[in-house]
């Protein structure tokens, strides 16, 4: 397990550039007392600010009925270090263990929701329900994002990227283009 | 600019293996005999079965109200090759020019909606709009995939992942777990 590593305060308007590239993330939830983490991968951004995240949450997850009912969730972001911790996570359900106890995670208590922040991970994201409109009908919760902590280095975490039957894409180089953006698009 | 790759039908259900691990798309549209382009970031799957594909189409772009009155699209799949390409179309709107003429691109007849395919991309996957709920409120599309084109090769295609500020990752390494996986999660 690496050694949780040291974060700092960082600007929700900005979280983007960590959710955006598409990483498999780990949603912890907290209700009655218990603590649970998934696996996901199909989330999107949806808007700075507020700062907007949608995630689909299947309501065969034991997750589900936690979130819904604590009505908040962090979303913490693993990198290759927690491979096979994320995988591990994404093949056992709630129900039946206590995954942080199992996955000999870390759960630190949140600043702002009842969920627990994951401190093995890179990136905490402390969200709150924002709109449930879509629930019901697809399983699609709109959360905000209401606090992020996130550690300085490495600049660009290697995190992992889902692409189903048991295979993951790592993320590689960095390149940019940004001296072709126009400057209201950066 | 590549050369278009040939390209087989794939199944709807499964394209999460090219969307889920969260690549820059290039959405085509038409509406009253123009096209359009725009380059898109914030996408995730919603469901295998059908096929379904939320997008954030923010009302700010040209493709927004092209796609809300033709009620389709189509999610084509750029790879490095067109990192540029990606970038101009990002950069420019269709209400000034012709993004196909201005960035040399082919534009195909799809065989089940109005907007063109982009022959360029590595995938192209043709969109009906399924719900518009969220649209007012969020800019939300919920699209189903109703036909899926992807070249067989390469079998992981090198794609672009944006993290804001004119930065991309470009996919890595692939990795399997399969042996770690229950079955049923497959």
């Amino acid at each position: 397990m690496p050694k949780p590593p040291a974060k700092h305060d960082f600007p929700v308007a900005q979280i983007r550039r960590y959710l955006e590239p598409g990483p498999i993330v780990l949603v912890s939830s907290r209700w009655q007392d218990k603590t649970n983490i998934m696996t996901l991968g199909w989330q999107t951004v949806m808007e700075f600010t507020p700062s907007l995240v949608g995630l689909m949450i299947s309501a065969g997850n034991h997750s589900f009925h936690m979130i819904r009912n604590s009505r908040d969730c962090v979303i913490n972001l693993p990198t290759t270090a927690l491979t096979d911790t994320v995988v591990g996570i994404g093949n056992t359900t709630g129900a039946e263990i206590d995954k942080f106890a199992k996955f000999n995670l870390t759960a630190e208590p949140a600043e702002t929701v009842g969920a627990p922040l994951i401190a093995e991970c890179h990136a905490s994201f402390e969200c709150r329900l924002h709109d449930d409109a879509l629930v019901e009908r697809y399983n699609f919760f709109i959360f905000e994002v209401v606090k992020a902590h996130v550690a300085p280095r490495p600049k660009h975490p290697e995190t992992l990227h889902y692409t189903g039957d048991g295979v993951f894409m790592v993320s590689g180089k960095i390149i940019s283009r940004r001296g072709r953006f126009r400057p209201e698009m950066l």
